[in-house]
């Protein structure tokens, strides 16, 4: 079923004029994300799985993946039908992996986006399988019957396929499970965190630009845009991890320290940390002037936006 | 890089002629699948995880998905680069299906394909990533960037996304976690095994048939054939717990038995469920008598093979 049967109107896009008001432009599109979700994640998949599902993704969560495709894929003029099942592509593979991040054998946490985590809701099992069906529903999403050209179907899986894969977010995972109470220096921290927060970001840009045309020299450039922007996120989780209290961030704070993990504060001290993300900020920035695009000022608030969150 | 780089020579399909002899047959598609897997199933992978993935999925298991898609790849002279993909995706499927099932919030084992299990081995944490990062690297091999047609891309990742989601394998599994000690009908029970073990065993089939051109017919057949196919394993999978020992399974035998779970041994009783995996078996030959393609010989042994093997 095309995305205009299933929701009628949503495939409208902001125009360049609301674009102007990043706010606006912002509550818009996360308004359409919920119901994309909504729609998409099926309520029926039996036995609980499909409750289970829904209370990991629905209802919670910044969405920062989702706006960064849509924005991306607005700048360079592209599919809004294929924007929006990339957009939820990228927030199922989000969401699967904090579900299984959780689970007592990972991090064992209790608390994320100011609720139980779904293992604890609904026991380890239906949460280690609710995070498999999400990555498959990722891939099914993005691979419709009709409306979206299936050559950019094919290209949208192998970018979504790669950052989610052993080269970029588990493959993350793997070393961040390795290195509790190693002592990493900056170099081994950042090569973790490109993977394990950073290539889905910046997937999510390029998943973005892949909707329309995009020359060399700006794909280039988004390409540099997604991976400071990714690395300035995990620099400011961080941060906050230390500065904010659990129930600002939505999910226990000081874990990272009470695991004994590296984090850019262990590492650079949080002043250090601070410039760091400040430096990273300006090269997102750069890199979006470098591109060419007529116009990127909602990517650039974006990335204002994750600088200068307090959670 | 293609296929032919990476493996030259692998292209090479078994002749009409070769495929008569099913057993050398099936030896050669067997090393081919073997090379195959070791070329795409990264060693490199970071902090073990590459490891751990190559333990899952390496030297063992007996393959079934991979001949399905490469018989049925054959039958229609579909294309050879895109059968290999797609047989080592569907086997990353299943070997992290398995992984993960093997939990201790899952089923516990301790035993798999005469090993112990990844998590026995590498631990839970990195048995859940292991799993997690397979299954994407199954989108990863159907997606090249040279060597397959795009839309057969996409098409491909469509039947393997439904197959392994909710509406398939990870929906069949909730169901089986939810029917311990649960007295199902042989419906329900059905229902169970169609999702959690017949959708990804129908989709090897027709991920082998996408392969080529297939008109109307010849694929409604094949889908009639790996439906009955699927279901039929399942049910002499059911057999072999209670009269096979481990040794013989590479796997603990009678654990369906012990975990108080329905079977088709339980619902119907050992006689009964044999007859039902040779009706199964005369459907599925049937099917492919009605396929009205030229040469079925592959996926007719296929079937034979399914339902008289020991282990």
């Amino acid at each position: 079923m095309s995305l205009n049967e299933l929701m009628p109107g949503l495939l409208h896009v902001a125009s360049k004029d609301d674009a102007v008001d990043f706010e606006a432009w912002m509550q818009a599109e996360l308004r359409v994300v919920e119901s994309a979700l909504e729609v998409w994640v099926p309520a029926d998949a039996p036995a609980g799985l499909g409750e289970a599902m829904r209370y990991g993704v629905l209802d919670g969560g910044k969405r920062l993946r989702p706006l960064l495709v849509l924005a991306a894929c607005q700048e360079v003029g592209g599919s809004r039908e294929a924007a929006l099942r990339a957009a939820v592509s990228v927030e199922l593979i989000h969401a699967y992996s904090l579900i299984h991040d959780d689970m007592p054998c990972m991090d064992n946490d209790v608390l994320r986006r100011g609720k139980p985590t779904v293992h604890v809701r609904y026991g380890e099992a239906q949460a280690m399988l609710a995070g498999d069906a999400m990555q498959a529903l990722a891939f099914e999403v993005l691979t419709p019957e009709a409306g979206v050209d299936p050559a950019l179907q094919a290209r949208l899986c192998a970018l979504l396929a790669r950052s989610a894969g052993h080269a970029g977010m588990a493959g993350g995972q793997a070393i961040d499970l390795a290195s509790i109470g190693m002592p990493l220096d900056e170099r081994a921290l950042r090569d973790m965190h490109r993977r394990k927060t950073g290539a889905l970001l910046q997937a999510s840009v390029l998943m973005g630009a892949a909707c329309g045309r995009c020359e060399p020299r700006a794909w280039d450039a988004l390409s540099d845009y997604g991976a400071a922007l990714g690395l300035a996120f995990q620099v400011v989780d961080d941060i906050l991890d230390v500065t904010q209290e659990s129930h600002t961030l939505g999910k226990t704070a000081g874990k990272d320290l009470h695991a004994n993990k590296p984090t850019y504060v262990s590492v650079l001290g949080l002043e250090a940390a601070r410039r760091q993300a400040a430096d990273l900020r300006d090269r997102a920035q750069d890199a979006l002037r470098r591109s060419g695009l007529a116009g990127t000022a909602t990517l650039s608030q974006l990335a204002d936006m994750v600088v200068e969150r307090d959670n």
